[in-house]
């Protein structure tokens, strides 16, 4: 049997990963037939099924790579001490990860953002796919509240509120970007960054750690 | 003819509008049909097609209402100068939604929350839905602009960034927290309020007004 060199089987990974994320970005993850997928990124049945057998292992293997780049973007970004300030932090990590998958593209806008709401939807009705999105949510958010923990022991945030609150409304913010990015189109991440910075400024009487 | 009240009309809306809701939320807008809306909301087909004639009818007229709500909660918390800080008014305004819609209930969790993302995944297959939502967006997004505006002015945040940088940012954090309750199930939304409020502390050196 021929061997074939790890190189080429990461690069037909990629191209079926690839296209099954412009598939789903597309037309959602229910109107996606197998037979949609192996036309996008054109390859045989044969050589698709060798690597994924069908749309529940596609999908978990895409949220389960975005996942981790987001994770290694993020730890990548926290190395420092104390932390980044969250503006920065933020837009550094989510810059990252949008611009990783920057080269999908679907009807002349970027894929990634439709392809992670469709992936939340769907979410409800698939159930291993939910557990690997509450790992990977789960991850984030405990990687967040040492971030958030760090700034409270530097002084910079008030330290009588939960760090994990401050992580959830972290994750939110960026949730709610890519939602917007999905629904109306590509906005740059220092649009996010300035609002919170802008956020970061309002001080109350009532604050300090 | 007999005169039907204004009352048994409104009921009977209400009456399919929520049976719709809570099918699009239990398994999405595409596997649900007419025939589970009419079961849903116990109701003939006749009594419901005088109403909507199809599902695009059904979920523009949620969104449609949904979005009205929002905006009246957002008018009624901003009546006041300057507006409420960021984190009660985000507050005040989520909950009121959220609780609006409490008696919606899918598999034991608040329909409300992963109905809104369906609504989100369907709009990139509904050009009619797309303008409900683009419209209903711009409105929250200028009367968040004016609220940030009368922060700025009043100087309780730097006045040096876009109003509506800020404006984006702060629909962003409620659009995030709405995917995580679908995804993860209910939160109160006193964890959004603490984590804003956490943030609003983070006074930066080179800020100020």
């Amino acid at each position: 049997m021929a061997r074939v060199s790890q190189e080429h089987l990461d690069a037909r990974r990629r191209q079926i990963l690839d296209g099954a994320a412009l598939c789903f970005a597309r037309n959602g993850f229910h109107a996606t037939s197998m037979q949609d997928v192996l036309k996008e990124a054109d390859l045989s049945a044969g050589a698709v099924y060798r690597y994924f057998r069908g749309k529940d292992e596609l999908i978990a293997a895409i949220v389960a790579e975005v996942l981790g780049e987001v994770r290694a973007a993020f730890e990548e970004a926290t190395r420092q001490s104390p932390p980044p300030p969250p503006d920065a932090l933020v837009a550094s990590v989510l810059g990252h990860t949008l611009e990783a998958r920057g080269y999908l593209s679907v009807d002349g806008e970027p894929a990634f953002p439709r392809l992670i709401v469709t992936v939340w939807t769907e979410i409800v009705r698939n159930e291993e796919l939910a557990e690997v999105l509450r790992e990977g949510y789960g991850a984030v958010r405990a990687a967040w509240t040492k971030v958030v923990e760090a700034y409270q022991e530097a002084g910079m945030m008030r330290a009588d509120l939960p760090a994990d609150d401050v992580a959830r409304t972290m994750i939110a913010t960026v949730q709610g970007f890519i939602v917007q990015q999905s629904l109306f189109g590509p906005v740059p991440v220092e649009v996010l960054r300035n609002g919170l910075r802008a956020l970061m400024s309002m001080g109350q009487p009532s604050g300090g750690s």
